[in-house]
């Protein structure tokens, strides 16, 4: 007798992040249930951290919960066998899987958040019944995932889709601690800051457009090389520059991207905004427990 | 009962090329029979031309052979149900899967040349045990195919690995008929012959480095985008320039390629030289017929 998946599987999705945790319950078919949060900044050590998540997992009755999944910044390696975000100094090598996978009792499963967004945006975005895209993160830094061919690409270590260190500017900003002419060292936040010496929110409409065109530049190539076209697009430099830096990404990207396979790629808004990190979790749960999300 | 494969298939390997069509037989261990080639250059219209591979097709016998495997040069729709090769005039829209399938009687599978040679490099030359590399062909054009968690990458029209339109130098050599900035524009034989007003061949050794530093460019931020650490460069250009290439690639791959994933990236020559069109064809075969080469 074949065993089988329980039919209507439920997850405990986890969102690690810079300034929160957040934790839900997630329907398979992607409905959230009751959210619970707590800070994540400022904490002293790794177990005083880690007793902050603790404490929003207990508050979830897991009794009806078949799956964790958890999304969190890079690097890490694959599984989240250790992760050492770049937004939470106080975790350098953790090993969030297997402690969280402790703490609940149930099958776990870590992927970066930008991956996490990919598997999101396709479940229940703005990539829903595309075989081929990618999603992308434009806030303090700049990060993505793939999906082509129906997968999520993983790459080695499990980092594929990291589009913040492609080359698009090879003159360009000498943003310290980064390779010069890489995609974050133009268009990210923090980059956006370095150039104009204020706050990346402030900078001036030119400023805006000149980083949809390095996004822009960065699609065009990655529609060439793998045969995609459509870049979804989350994060709160590009989504609160808006349209000075979508026009931009996609006047550039037009002029990139022009073989038959690649011509017509659309840069566009990610569908979800603030529930997408949830989705995102949840869906990397789904897909460790060999659950293909939206199907019964 | 289940059906089976027949334990140790073998395939007829069809390499379609500009100056020459070539056809062998090629068992599951990836060893050459029979080779048969002729010219496919001069050809008056397409069926012509098709009557050149049929003659050579002719000459097997095909009672022992269990799959047709074929590389061509691209464009082309999935699968090579329609092709049209930049470097065969007379085939534009040409229905190469299905009249090779109609001449055989065989299982047939076509798919781009540089794919080929990545199936090929990973199955028996340069990229042997790795899961994630890229192989790349620097000759008139530039092309590539990418390998990926050990899967062929194909893209929504099959193309994925088409390294050659990655942008590298935006303010670079304004080619005709190409975008500014890409590889193919900066580094392809057409582009330093363009660049130097004389053969690629006959390029200094500035123009043979210059070339390198493309290729190593567009490789490094491959392996930052896609979390792999290997290129197997194959191609006229990059072979006949040897060393000057090589160098010259390897030390703007190592500039660009510094993440916890893609630190070491190697940038090597492809290992199965004028073995590899026909090596990747019969692979192209294996793959479509679900065989995995090198297994009983």
């Amino acid at each position: 007798m074949l065993t089988r998946f329980k039919p209507m599987p439920v997850a405990l999705a986890v969102d690690i992040g810079g300034t929160k945790f957040e934790a839900a319950t997630v329907t398979h078919t992607g409905e959230i249930g009751r959210r619970v949060r707590v800070d994540s900044a400022g904490a002293s050590d790794a177990e005083e951290l880690f007793s902050r998540l603790a404490g929003i997992v207990g508050a979830f009755d897991l009794g009806s919960v078949d799956v964790c999944g958890v999304g969190s910044g890079g690097p890490m390696l694959p599984n989240g066998e250790e992760v050492s975000p770049l937004n939470i100094g106080a975790w350098r090598g953790f090993p969030l899987r297997s402690r969280i996978a402790e703490l609940t009792g149930l099958p776990t499963f870590v992927d970066n958040d930008a991956k996490a967004l990919a598997l999101a945006e396709g479940w229940l975005g703005a990539a829903v019944g595309a075989s081929n895209y990618i999603a992308m993160v434009v806030s303090t830094g700049v990060g993505g995932g793939i999906v082509l061919d129906d997968r999520l690409l993983d790459g080695a270590l499990g980092n594929a889709g990291h589009i913040g260190h492609v080359v698009v500017e090879p003159e360009g900003t000498e943003l310290p601690d980064h390779v010069r002419g890489v995609l974050e060292s133009e268009a990210s936040g923090t980059a956006i800051a370095f150039r104009t010496g204020a706050p990346a929110s402030e900078a001036p409409a030119a400023e805006r457009a000149r980083a949809g065109t390095m996004v822009g530049r960065a699609v065009g190539s990655i529609a060439n090389l793998l045969d995609l076209q459509l870049a979804v697009v989350a994060g709160s430099v590009a989504l609160g520059y808006g349209g000075d830096f979508f026009e931009a990404a996609q006047l550039e990207c037009d002029r990139v991207a022009q073989l038959q396979h690649s011509a017509g790629t659309r840069i566009i808004p990610a569908g979800l905004a603030g529930e997408g990190p949830l989705i995102g979790a949840a869906a990397v749960g789904f897909r460790g427990f060999g659950h293909r999300i939206g199907e019964p």
